[in-house]
């Protein structure tokens, strides 16, 4: 028999650098778990707590009446009759069909987006703003893993024969790291401070800089940060951008998180660039928002937009060019942006249902956030940074040396070890820091923390108690081998 | 002022070479036009017919109410109280939700796509082929673009110090030259047969096989055609798969238009190969199916599955690594392809709109493709193959000399300049067949043919005169010139 054409040594090899722990071995044991316990398998909890990504509704978040709504009725515009639906529902609807070919969400819309959606998140960045965003520089995309790919796509080029580099926190969203693999662009990682509130300090962002072995193009910052779940400051913000600006870096800024404020106010890297002024104002920037993330969370429906600031025009050909390609993204998640850059105005027939919706959703982020942080700074061992943004608690975590050696002699990392055990003890399933990146040393794992309030009590005290045994079972186990 | 971080001169390269005519100048043109017509210009026309693209609800289809009901209860449960909505499509969107993670589609699904989707799609291909179909290798995505992208990303590597290429057919739908651009894949053309019915002769398969100068690594073919619109018979594609076999080459079948069939069998390549018997059964295939096309045409979902058949499974790996960054395709788009896949069964209460909705679908095409092929044959100087599947004309037109002439004046291809004049004298814009690829010499256009019977009419009415009208000027213009 032939060879296949495609085998493990000649198919793409960037594609298999590519590592995605939120959805990586300890996510498929899960999966494997669940089905155990379905075929009726003892284990020592009833079910698996999947803690390992920031879904909402997957967590239990119930959808926004006014999103769905306005989604039934442009699916099916037969339901404006429909005595339940709310005037403002259908005024949206008819606003948005009025602006599809023939009034059908099912034709394809332009490549970048429906032309009343990209007017409707550009008055909502000029109201988050205080400065005039346009439609031109929005282009919708189906998530922005889409987008920050096809904007990511714009730096494969080697520049004056050395190749591409792009600038990544550590910890990052492995979708940075994943993304740069499959591209072959090089990555350049800065590492968060930790002690300071994963502090973006410039000079690391000039140590990596000048340590990098390559020609570094693009820095991407994560504000509020994913996994670490802290909101930069006003004066970070405009320390990062004079770095930029001297070493002529462009600014990807991923701010999907801005709506999920815990704390502390957020400020867009294109508002700080505004106010600091020339040369600043005039920095290319990208800015990446979705869907997924915010009030909404309506991950499924694959939405997202990026505001592209002052890039040059020849360069928007290339990349109306591949977005062409794929003609458009979804017509249907297109109206679930227009909803969330517009909301039900007050006084409208769907703002009272929404501005509650909205206060229970902000009500639980901001309880789980504050019980997140005390309980994992009660735990001997564990330290974590006030969470002020995203949905995540990032906690770093003490191991035994003893955990070390263990980990080891399965092979594999001391956090990934630590989760496992954590998984298969108790059920509850979370991403190891080493997904994200860590300081080589440090050991932290990533967990969601929307959970329905009793699930959610539930996984801290799991989390407890495994810690406590693994601690007693590990140090143990260390004194032992030492005796040995 | 410092200078921009992208530049034309820095932008990755590979993007500036994409070409996409089915958005290109002509398009672009067509839209100004449609401005200028607003602003109150006079024209010889009232409006501009576009014909550009295959997408059917922008020329007058209406969506099917089955898939749009279920989409409206998918996003809306509440609807599921509604007496309008029919118990089948209650039935089918709780069956859906069920597999949706809290019966949200705000959830991601898995990145391959929800589980019953996939079942349904495998049972869909088994009862089309006879041949058993597995939900394992049914990988759904944003629309065949995404995926055909997806797939060809496996084949970007050397193999032997040689670049990678990969087959595709003249005339060819650009979205397969613009990936091959962007991707750094070097093309391989081979050219269809216009004088046989755009048959795939294996003699042009082996001439243009033998001429690449890389290493080839991939076949293309489209079936039904597209912009040909032929359907290709089961001894060519016999042909096709021997072909393939002998040279080690990985088949992309693009079958999206298999249900758009006006005449003649569809025969899919997975159920060739399986008839074939060994060693052909055993050889790897990836098929694309999107919802974009098809009876249901509801390109605005941006929805499609690949059947990947007998990929080796640490390929799969690398694959679903590159998947899994981008999380998942929309789930109400996945909707969509599980209404496609599965429809209302005879006897259930959608069933009869569903089949009366079918039915004037196909009739359009029938009648619009028979039309086309009488009235383009009917032309002096014009040649058109029957249309026997696809959506789309892809008639030949002998340019007079004076045409040529005055086209390279303007700096435009002399199927261009045609496509210019037609746009801006009738309004009626098509896409010149240099967008497509076509033998040197021949002239073509691509125009969609599924519009409204009246609108269909006044187009092919347009095109007549404007033809006649054209070889008057540039068949006088080239006496005239010779006269000089």
């Amino acid at each position: 028999m032939k060879q296949k054409c495609l085998t493990e040594s000649n198919v793409n090899q960037k594609l298999l650098n590519i590592q995605y722990a939120v959805r990586g071995p300890i996510v498929a044991r899960a999966a494997q778990i669940e089905r155990e316990i379905q075929k009726g398998a003892e284990k020592p909890f009833s079910r698996v707590i999947r803690a390992n990504i920031g879904d909402c509704h997957a967590l239990g978040q119930k959808p926004f009446t006014f999103v769905r709504q306005v989604l039934a009725v442009a699916a099916c515009p037969a339901l404006m009759s429909c005595p339940d639906i709310p005037d403002d529902v259908k005024e949206r609807v008819k606003e948005i069909l009025d602006d599809c070919t023939q009034g059908s969400v099912g034709a394809y819309s332009p490549p970048a987006g429906l032309t009343i959606v990209r007017r409707h998140v550009a008055q909502y960045l000029t109201a988050r703003d205080g400065v005039p965003a346009s439609p031109e520089d929005i282009y919708l995309g189906a998530g922005a893993s889409d987008l920050i790919k096809a904007v990511l796509t714009l730096f494969v080029q080697d520049v004056g024969g050395r190749a591409p580099g792009v600038m990544i926190p550590i910890p990052q969203y492995p979708l940075f790291s994943g993304t740069l693999s499959e591209l072959g662009l090089t990555q350049v990682p800065y590492y968060l401070d930790e002690e300071s509130g994963w502090a973006l300090p410039p000079s690391e962002l000039q140590r990596a800089w000048s340590h990098a072995d390559c020609s570094v193009r693009a820095l991407v910052v994560i504000n509020p940060g994913n996994p670490t779940g802290q909101v930069l400051s006003r004066d970070n913000i405009e320390e990062i951008v004079r770095f930029a600006y001297e070493r002529n870096l462009f600014i990807l800024a991923d701010e999907v998180y801005q709506e999920n404020i815990v704390s502390k106010e957020f400020h867009s890297f294109k508002k700080a660039m505004h106010e600091m002024g020339a040369p600043y104002s005039a920095m290319e920037l990208a800015s990446f928002v979705t869907s997924s993330k915010g009030w909404a969370a309506e991950c499924g429906a694959r939405a997202a937009f990026v505001e592209l600031c002052r890039v040059a025009p020849r360069v928007l050909v290339a990349f109306n060019a591949a977005r062409a390609v794929a003609q458009c993204p979804s017509v249907l998640g297109q109206c679930v942006i227009d909803c969330v850059v517009k909301p039900p105005a007050p006084g409208s027939p769907s703002y009272t249902t929404w501005s509650r919706e909205r206060r229970d959703v902000r009500r639980v982020l901001q309880q789980r956030a504050a019980a997140a942080t005390r309980a994992f700074n009660s735990l001997p061992g564990y330290f974590c940074n006030v969470i002020e943004g995203s949905m995540f608690a990032f906690p770093r975590v003490d191991l035994p040396a003893g955990a070390v050696r263990a980990a080891a002699e399965r092979g594999l990392a001391p956090d990934e070890f630590y989760c496992l055990q954590l998984l298969e003890e108790t059920g509850v399933c979370v991403v190891p820091g080493s997904g994200f990146g860590q300081r080589a040393g440090s050991f932290h794992f990533r967990t969601t923390i929307l959970h329905p309030a009793s699930e959610f009590a539930h996984m801290l005290a799991a989390i407890t108690n495994f810690h406590h045994q693994f601690l007693k079972t590990y140090s143990l186990s260390c004194l032992t081998d030492d005796d040995d």
